[in-house]
């Protein structure tokens, strides 16, 4: 078995977050450095997750948006200029979270590592800070990102293995 | 195949709820009257979720606490007055919603729908909305409660059946 957080992991990560940002909001997110997060959470003020299991590992992946990075995403997504968080953003970015757990997982797939997705689930509020992992048993990998030059927003993902009692 | 959502379901997550704050905070939550969430979200200070999975159906359990609510509980849980949401009260209410949605899958399992947990996370954010089920297939409910005569809390649960090509 191969455990998520290698190069091969990361990279489907990163770029299923490229791949369907370019497809479908014509936009090439500039990506920073990928790190270990320790007992910090990532902040946005929209965020879309996804539960992903495979047969020996459970976790999930987090895009967490600034206000701004959201709004300049799903206005390209949308071909209209969207200026507050209404109900189209909120859909908007649990699509968007579906999509790219979706080619993620693709990628994820083509390196021998299957995993079925839940359903997306999206949280709106300022400066909003969501703890992934906090049985502190599985690292979190998070991927910095920002859109139109400035706009952050970040890809999180943390996986365990699953306990064999619990199966 | 039984659903989610009859009268036995519900009670599972109900009791669930119950007999761990009984037993872990020695506080008998006062519930209200469950609902269908419709497009609405559910609000909270800090919050927890875990995503459910059985063989037929995919979803997740949602607890949100108002600050006081939170702070309460775990004050009782501690031992220990709490008055933030520091780093104990946000691992708190991430070990509850474990031992909740546990308590609430051996409900569900005595009726013969067996789930497995996915990893708890926990959101931080004044007054910040879930919207536990963006995809709009599958219904939501809530129940609202209250401790300490006041302060109010809720646990949401969403289920949808897996569609059979993804299985």
């Amino acid at each position: 078995m191969t455990q998520v957080f290698d190069v091969n992991s990361l990279n489907a990560f990163l770029e299923g977050t490229e791949n369907v940002l370019k497809t479908m909001c014509q936009t090439t997110p500039v990506s920073g450095k990928p790190h270990l997060r320790k007992d910090s959470s990532c902040k946005g003020d929209i965020s879309g997750t996804i539960s992903l299991t495979s047969q020996d590992q459970r976790g999930s992946v987090t895009l967490a948006f600034s206000k701004d990075a959201a709004l300049f995403i799903v206005s390209r997504m949308l071909s209209e200029e969207k200026t507050w968080l209404d109900k189209e953003v909120k859909d908007a970015v649990g699509e968007l979270t579906n999509m790219i757990a979706g080619d993620s997982r693709k990628n994820l797939s083509a390196h021998g590592m299957k995993f079925e997705a839940g359903i997306p689930m999206v949280i709106i509020g300022p400066d909003h800070e969501i703890y992934t992992e906090v049985s502190g048993t599985a690292p979190v990998i998070s991927i910095p990102f920002s859109v139109d030059e400035e706009h952050p927003f970040s890809i999180d993902f943390s996986f365990e293995i699953i306990p064999k009692t619990k199966k």
